[in-house]
């Protein structure tokens, strides 16, 4: 494990190194350039399939806006995309990410809206990672005057899915409670401070112990995830919980269903534990799928329950319902103006740091959102900053010693 | 057939004799009463299992209203109790009946709120279908002065469960579509009229054939039950629709998720599917349950969509939800005020006549509510009038010629 630790040191060292040296190779160029630079996913599998390297500038089609992109927001998902572990993933090789903050560098034919300049924050559907990005008009949203780059990379995802589930799936009220695993997450933090907006709230927060002290003002209860959560929640509050927000999937389902008070809703809307371990192959993804525990509605019917579902990709791209996604933003900036919620921003990160950014969200290292910022250059690592990351992330089956230089190396031109 | 409808029709007859002569005997004794008379089921199954008794007139415990009772409602639920095709049913014989309206006689100690005399409605937890019933205070409404008896016994359940659906669990709101299965019932009836009180809301009625006249002005769609109404729907909006409730259950389910807009709900709030057919005995209601399609929380993460189970009864009895409910009642009686619901009576029946009225709610011949009006004397039935009844509320057990007196006699003090 040191070894592989140190192996990926040394293979952002290199990538560091190849980047410096390509910056002031094309200083001269930089203003009517036919390349840019990305993160490419080469294949499914581990952090080894990521590399950043040149693509052919894309250029904005009627109805698009081009972005020169200054942030971008990391998120579970994408480590899912990684390991191919979503529903129908486009074939690689191909550029992750689906959410950034930028400048509007011009507009296709039929684009209305928005001008040269513009200050904007943007949905993706993949290609976000990368200093340019083309994307329809209706995913773009111009920032609140306040917002930073990272802020608005940090906001998009988190905040519309936290809005929509706990306003639009389940209707939060006054006096209700909530629980929210991963409640250090970039989710986590959205659902804490949105339901801070309603009088009342409970929020029981799950988070890895060495979070507690960073967050615990931003929840009313929190708990240890390794502990029997059930129990504690069922002591401060016997009857359950009115919502319970749920992105790992698997036996949390069924836990999470107990908890429920009658009328209660729990909304299932990441299934990151299908990431972890053992289920890192498309056919162990596929086993997990069926072998998460399925509901009978006549148990829901007996019960009073609700069960939802929700993903935001799917809600803005295959769904269409990007126009009820506006009207949430909407409401969203008169929150941020207000001052009532702000993006928590864990870290940012070079591109070429992809790797080391991923593996801190694998170990669920971070508090807030992980923020890919385009114009930094990567920090240098020591050696001992990495030894702590585990090698989950890693395929195993790749073989050690492995000698193929084009897998490992990153920065591709 | 034709001589089960005519035996059914004879025994009416035998009980409408019963009945009169007990009056006349009774007439001066009704002031200090200690018998009263109550709908008895014997034990779970046909038609046969129900008879009209003397039992002893109930007092009022702590907490308790006693009412003299004038209407009772009856719903789809009093037949699934009847086949014992409900979870966790009572052991019979017992009095069933879940909702009447009738006038407070005495209150019980610690009862505040009522006084003899109050026109009231209830729930009540079994024991309606009688002429006196003692139920708890969190459970008793003063009716709204210009309610009918009749109206106030077709009100609760159906308008609370209707409201409750479309307002607490499915936030209904401008612009919507909702699917209703049995739009002809009573729940049917107060969903289109609850819809009406929503500007813009399409309300797509299922129904059978022969009720479509008298119900095509309370829906904008209305389709045959008989018909595929997955095409018929889709035809009109291909997105689907945002709300779908189904009290039917089994292949229903897989059909309503089919007809779900993303982030639409799919409400399951009854099973009278399992009351049909086959289904009769405990086992095979058993087995229905099992075959019901379950449901995968990752499909549903997948497709953005909400599956739900509504049980007014279990939100009532079993957890706890009168103070919920009350404040639904509150807002149903002003909208009652405002003239814009009205509840649909289909046809007042003496409680002698429960058998046909459970008949004609089996058959799905009403449209709106089946009241049993304590006051009403039984109408003489001719022959022909029961004949299009088919047998399936009976047991097909039940060995033909059965001459065993005590079940036949329907009327026992």
């Amino acid at each position: 494990m040191e070894k592989e630790a140190a192996a990926l040191t040394e293979e952002t060292q290199y990538m560091i190194d190849k980047h410096v040296r390509k910056e002031t190779e094309n200083v001269e160029s930089s203003g009517d350039a036919k390349e840019m630079r990305a993160v490419i996913l080469a294949g499914f599998g581990g952090l080894n399939k990521l590399r950043v390297t040149k693509k052919a500038m894309p250029e904005p089609r009627d109805g698009e806006v081009k972005i020169r992109v200054k942030a971008c927001g990391l998120n579970f998902l994408d480590l899912m995309v990684r390991q191919g572990t979503i529903d129908n993933p486009p074939k690689p090789p191909l550029v992750p990410g689906f959410e950034c903050s930028g400048i509007v560098e011009s507009v296709g034919e039929n684009t209305t809206g928005f001008e040269i300049g513009d200050r904007v924050m943007a949905f993706v559907n993949y290609n976000a990672w990368a200093e340019v990005v083309c994307t329809p008009v209706d995913f773009v949203y111009k920032m609140p005057e306040e917002m930073t780059f990272a802020e608005a990379a940090a906001f998009s995802l988190n905040f519309v899915a936290a809005y929509m589930m706990l306003f639009e799936v389940a209707n939060l009220r006054e006096g209700m409670s909530v629980l929210v695993h991963s409640a250090g997450g970039g989710v986590g933090q959205a659902v804490a401070q949105l339901c801070s907006t309603v009088p009342n709230v409970t929020v029981f927060g799950i988070a890895s112990c060495f979070k507690h002290a960073a967050i615990k003002d931003s929840v009313t209860h929190l708990f240890d995830r390794n502990v029997d959560y059930i129990q504690e929640v069922k002591k401060i509050s016997p009857e359950g919980v009115d919502i319970v927000l749920d992105c790992l999937c698997g036996d949390n389902t069924g836990k999470g269903l107990t908890l429920l008070r009658p009328l209660g809703t729990y909304i299932l809307y990441g299934a990151s534990n299908l990431v972890t371990g053992e289920t890192k192959s498309f056919f162990s993804f596929a086993k997990s799928w069926w072998q998460v525990e399925k509901v009978n509605p006549i148990k829901l019917y007996e019960e009073n329950k609700v069960i939802a579902g929700f993903s935001l990709l799917n809600l803005l791209f295959k769904h269409g319902k990007c126009s009820l996604v506006k009207s949430v933003m909407d409401k969203l900036f008169c929150l941020y103006d207000q001052k009532k919620i702000k993006p928590v921003v864990d870290s940012l990160w070079a591109l070429e740091e992809v790797k080391e950014a991923m593996q801190k969200i694998h170990d669920r290292g971070n508090i807030g959102k992980l923020i890919l910022d385009v114009e930094k250059s990567p920090t240098p690592l020591m050696a001992s900053d990495s030894t702590e990351t585990s090698e989950a992330g890693e395929e195993e089956e790749e073989p050690e010693g492995d000698n193929d230089s084009k897998e490992r190396m990153p920065f591709i031109h």
